[in-house]
């Protein structure tokens, strides 16, 4: 049996932003909304959407509740805003890693390793948008996943082309890369950075995994 | 760029429990106790935990209040009640599909498998638990640590041994669980049995890219 502290490591933590913000994308917001997005990330996934009243936010960014109100409609306003904002960083950055018309193994590899650090960077974000998703109204869900779609696509074609080239196993697509991306998105849950010193070290197993396969043959 | 069709099977949907109760484990629930479990478990995924009542749940299974106090203390111990019963439920269902003690390849192909049947067979009951743990005590969610603690070290195990005896990847076996897991987990986000028929189809690609790798040779 492993020792409780090689256990600790597998198990799923409660999420909590960090205190030094270490894990937030931008040390500091460029705007006044980019502040008012970062802060109510911070306070959503600390206290649960349901219990975080838009004074909390207000306070938390040192203005009066109605000049809040200048840059957000409602909670549920703020809250859209902030995963439409998250999936379009997450959306750019893999984006500008990648380049589709490249060799469809490389590119893939490429794409693995902007996604976990994406997911590294952006704990607290990523939770929140799982865990907040389904208290949108349709009609913005409908929204987040015209660019949820979008950022599948780039996963789902560099896997196609690569079986068009005989470079990549058979198999449908999409699902290849659900189980791609679960592989990485699930970080958000157990990734430590007081565990765990190098990214690189995620990286190179999880490469292994997918690329090679854990057997040895 | 692939067709709406195509996109639409790699995004998220919001989750909503199955009202033919599908994905139900136990079709009939043994006890009153566990009818209440199951019925807390629809209406807290359905609403949110937090927006969910004690009252609510009493309707559903036809209680009055009072005699619910019967079975459970409070809402938050419902909600632990119900994720330790789901985390002691899949911890039971993976150990006896594995033989710790036989080839560790075959047993990890073997757990992996499991752990797709049950994360397929309680979407709503593992959403529930991702999203909700944050709201327990430190205490509960210590006592629900402890469990998944010991329902992860059956994979670290076999990983482990897998590597000793030289037919397994080098690196952390605990990383190397987190990537076979958060594979496997992820399905609760994007599985669909209106547009996947057949669950062995998940299982062929999903242990093909893990012991083969994607990668063609």
């Amino acid at each position: 049996m492993p020792g409780k502290a090689h256990n600790r490591k597998v198990t799923p933590k409660p999420l909590r932003p960090r205190q030094d913000g270490r894990e937030r994308k931008h040390a500091k917001p460029a705007t006044r909304l980019e502040e008012v997005l970062q802060s109510a990330a911070n306070i959503f996934f600390a206290k649960g959407f349901h219990a975080t009243s838009i004074e909390d936010v207000a306070r938390d960014v040192g203005m009066l509740k109605g000049s809040l109100y200048y840059y957000i409609k409602s909670k549920d306003d703020l809250l859209f805003q902030l995963l439409l904002a998250g999936i379009e960083d997450s959306d750019a950055f893999i984006a500008q890693q990648i380049d589709l018309a490249g060799d469809p193994v490389e590119q893939l590899e490429r794409a693995i390793r902007a996604q976990i650090d994406y997911i590294i960077q952006n704990r607290v974000q990523f939770g929140l948008f799982l865990h907040e998703f389904d208290s949108l109204s349709g009609k913005r869900q409908h929204k987040l996943i015209s660019v949820m779609s979008r950022y599948n696509s780039r996963f789902v074609d560099l896997v196609r082309r690569g079986q068009e080239q005989g470079k990549l196993m058979e198999g449908e697509p999409w699902i290849i890369v659900n189980g791609i991306l679960g592989m990485c998105n699930w970080l958000y849950r157990w990734y430590d950075t007081d565990e765990i010193s190098d990214p690189e070290q995620v990286k190179r197993i999880f490469l292994g995994m997918l690329l090679q396969g854990i057997r040895k043959n």
